[in-house]
C-alpha cells in the first residue's frame, strides 16, 4: 500500500506551485511577456564563465577513471580541503578538511545536520519568517519544529518568545541569515545575544544545543552591510552552505556541511554523516561538480543585479506607502501586505498579472514576498502595478 | 546530543573497509603493485568517450540559465522521456516520462521506492546473497528487512524458504539480478514463479505486494545469457537503475526509478516521490549529468574486460577444485570458501596479499566474493595464489 504519510502531503496546498500554475495559464491568454513573475527564488544571472571553463578543463585533464569515479563517503579530500581554506580565508576560522562533509546543496547538509545532532522526538527551534521547507526537512528526521513568531519591526530575533519556547528537548536552533524571505541579515548583536542564551541553556539542560546555520545566501550581501559569520560567535555551530545562489548552480545540487572544529563532538559528527547517508540513499554528491566548486569557490556570479533591483523596488515601494524592513542581501523583500491579509493582497496582484507569495507560508502572515531575482526591466514594469495595488 | 542510532553504526564492523585498510597498510610494506585487490566493486574501465564529449557539448550549447538551473522535482522532462524511450526500445515496454523519476543512482531510487510503497513497521523480503547496504537502506525507512536464505546450488530463489517468510506485513519484495555478489541472472522461470506467488499473495492479503527490482548491473550480461526484464513479468514492479556500472559513472550519482505503467497506483507513486525527497534532503539530481545520460543512455563503457576476466577466473578456479556457480554477468563471482569458513579463508588470502570479501556480509556464509573489475593482468597474477590457497 502507498505510504500515507507521503501520499497525504499531496493534499497540502502548495501555494507557490499554484501561483506558478496560475501564471502559466494566464500567460497563454495575455502572453508570457506580460506576466510579472516574482514568485520563485531562481537565480536570474548565469554561473560565472569560470564554472564552465573549469568543467571542460577537468573533463580534459583529470585521469579517466578518477574523473567519474566514486567519491569517498565524506567527499573528495582535496575538495574538502578547498572548502575549509575558502572559509578560513573569508572568516578567519580554523576549519580543516576533517570538518567538512560534501552534500547535495544546503538541503542535503541540513538533512545530515538534523539527523546527526537530534533524535526522533527532539525539538528544533527556528525563527519566523523562515523557509517553508524546514517543516518537511525536520519532520523527515522525526523532529518537532517550533517556529518563534517574527519580530516584524526588524526581522531580527524575537527573544522573549524564543526564551519561552526553549526546553530540555531543544536539540538545535536553526537560523537563516541572510534570510529567505525577509532579506535581512542578523546583526552581530543578535547573534551574540543568541549565543549567550544558548551557552546558558546548555549548562542548565546539561547537554549541547547546536546552532544550525543555513547559509545559501551568505554571498549575496549588499554594499555597506556587515554580515557576521555565526560560527565565529558560538562553538557548537554547524554551517550548511550551497553553491546554488552564489554561483548560480541550483540545478547541480552541490554544497557542504561545515562543523566548527570547536564544537562538542565535532569529529564524531563528521564521522556519522556518512552513516546517515546510508539510510537516506545519498551516497555523496557528483565528483565532477565537487572538483568544479573546489576550483571556483572564490568566485561568484555577477550578483550586482540583485542589489540594483532591491534599491529600485525599495525606494519605489516605500514612496508609494508600503511598509518594509529594507533587505541587507539575498534577492527577497518582505513588505507588509496593505490591508493586512496577504492572501487577499496577492490575489489582487495576480489579477493584475503580478505574482507574489503570501507570507503565511513563511510563518509570517500579513506580509508578502517579492523574489526580485529577475531582469531589472521586469522590476521597472512592476512598479506602476505596485502603485495601483496600494490604492485599490 | 548525538543521535545514538547513527553513532552506534560506527561500532559495527565494516568488513570491506577493514580489508581496504589492511591492503593500504600492506602496500606500504610490499608495494602497491604486489597487492591483488579484488575487494571493491568499482568499475575498472573508464566512461565511454561519448560521455565527456557530451558534457562539453552541453556546456557549450545549452542556454546559460537552463544549463545549471533547477530541475523540476521529478527530473527534466526531456531526460525522463529519453529514459522511457530507452527502456521501451530495449524491453518492448510502454513507459512514458510520467513513469520515470530521476534519482541519485540506484541508492536514491531505492530510498524513494521503499518509502513510497511501504510504511514504518512494514516488511521487505529479499534474497541471499545480497548487497549488504539493503539493511541500512530499509532501516532508514523504518522497515524490517527479511532475508531469504540462499539456494547455494544455483543462486536462483529458495522458494520454500520464501513462502515461509511472506506475511500480510510484506509490502515489497526486493530482487537484484544480475546479482551482487553471485553474478547470477534470475532466469525467466525464476521470475515467472516469483510473479505467480506474488499475484496469489496479493489476492490473499488484499493489498499489493510491489516488486522492487534493483538493476545497476542490467547492462553487464555475458554473451549467450538471456537476462529477462522483471517488470515485463509482474505489473507491480518498480525498477531502480543506475548509470554507475554500465557507463562507469559511479561518482556522478545518476540513475532513476521507473514505475511500471501497469502497476497499481503507478501515477501516484511518481507523484509522491518528490514529497519523499522533501523529507530526506534530496531535491533532484544534477542537471548537467541528467542531460548527459539522456544523450548517452544507449551507450556502454567497454565492458568486455569483465567477461574476459570472468572466463579466465572461472576456468582456472574450477580447474583447481573451487566450487562455483558460474556468473552470467556483473563483475562478481561467489565461490564456496574451501574449508567452509569464509572469514578464515579470506584471512589466509590476505596474508598472501589477495583481497577477497567473506560472503557473510552478503547474508551467505561459506562463500567469498571476487570483484574482478580489475585489469586482466591482475587476474592472471592472482591465479597461482588461488591455486596455493586451495591446497593450504
Amino acid at each position: 500500500m502507498l505510504n500515507q504519510t507521503f501520499a497525504s502531503m499531496l493534499n497540502e496546498k502548495d501555494v507557490i506551485f499554484e501561483i506558478f500554475q496560475y501564471a502559466q495559464d494566464k500567460a497563454k491568454i495575455v502572453g508570457a511577456e506580460n506576466i510579472l513573475d516574482f514568485s520563485l527564488g531562481n537565480p536570474s544571472v548565469p554561473a560565472p564563465v569560470s564554472v564552465n571553463d573549469t568543467i571542460k578543463s577537468i573533463v580534459d585533464t583529470c585521469p579517466p577513471l578518477a574523473l567519474h569515479g566514486y567519491s569517498p563517503n565524506r567527499g573528495l579530500p582535496e575538495v574538502r580541503a578547498a572548502m575549509a581554506e575558502d572559509l578560513n580565508r573569508k572568516f578567519g576560522t580554523h576549519y580543516t578538511m576533517n570538518n567538512i562533509f560534501m552534500t547535495q546543496g544546503a538541503a542535503g547538509a541540513l538533512a545530515h545536520a538534523f539527523r546527526a545532532v537530534a533524535a526522533p522526538g527532539d525539538e528544533i527551534i527556528t525563527f519566523a519568517p523562515c523557509f517553508s521547507e524546514y517543516k518537511p526537512y525536520t519532520a523527515g528526521a522525526g523532529l518537532k519544529l517550533k517556529v518563534v513568531p517574527a519580530d516584524i519591526s526588524s526581522f531580527q530575533i524575537n527573544f522573549d518568545a524564543f526564551l519561552g519556547m526553549l526546553s530540555p528537548r531543544t536539540a538545535a536552533v536553526l537560523i537563516n541569515s541572510p534570510n529567505n524571505p525577509s532579506g535581512v541579515v542578523y546583526s552581530a548583536d543578535t547573534i551574540k545575544k543568541l549565543a549567550g542564551i544558548l551557552e546558558e541553556k546548555q549548562l542548565e539542560y546539561g547537554h549541547p544545543i547546536y546552532l544550525i546555520s543555513d547559509e545559501p545566501y551568505r554571498d549575496i550581501v549588499f554594499s555597506g552591510v556587515d554580515a557576521p559569520y555565526p560560527a565565529a560567535f558560538y562553538a557548537n555551530t554547524l554551517t550548511a552552505y550551497s553553491f546554488s545562489k552564489s554561483i548560480s548552480l541550483p540545478g547541480e545540487r552541490i554544497g557542504y556541511l561545515a562543523v566548527n572544529p570547536e564544537a562538542e563532538d565535532a569529529g564524531k559528527i563528521i564521522e556519522i554523516c556518512p552513516q546517515i547517508s546510508r539510510t537516506i540513499g545519498t551516497n555523496q554528491t557528483g565528483t565532477l561538480m565537487q572538483r568544479t566548486v573546489a576550483e571556483v569557490c572564490g568566485d561568484t556570479a555577477d550578483l550586482s543585479v540583485y542589489e540594483k533591483n532591491e534599491k529600485l523596488l525599495y525606494e519605489a515601494l516605500t514612496s508609494y506607502g508600503y511598509e518594509c524592513v529594507e533587505p541587507d542581501g539575498t534577492f527577497y523583500m518582505f513588505p507588509k501586505a496593505p490591508g493586512g491579509d496577504a492572501f487577499a493582497f496577492c490575489d489582487k496582484a495576480k489579477e493584475l498579472n503580478l505574482m507574489l507569495v503570501p507570507g503565511d507560508i513563511f510563518y509570517c502572515p500579513g506580509h508578502f514576498r517579492i523574489a526580485y531575482c529577475v531582469p531589472t526591466e521586469r522590476v521597472e514594469r512592476s512598479l506602476p502595478v505596485f502603485k495601483q495595488l496600494i490604492s485599490m
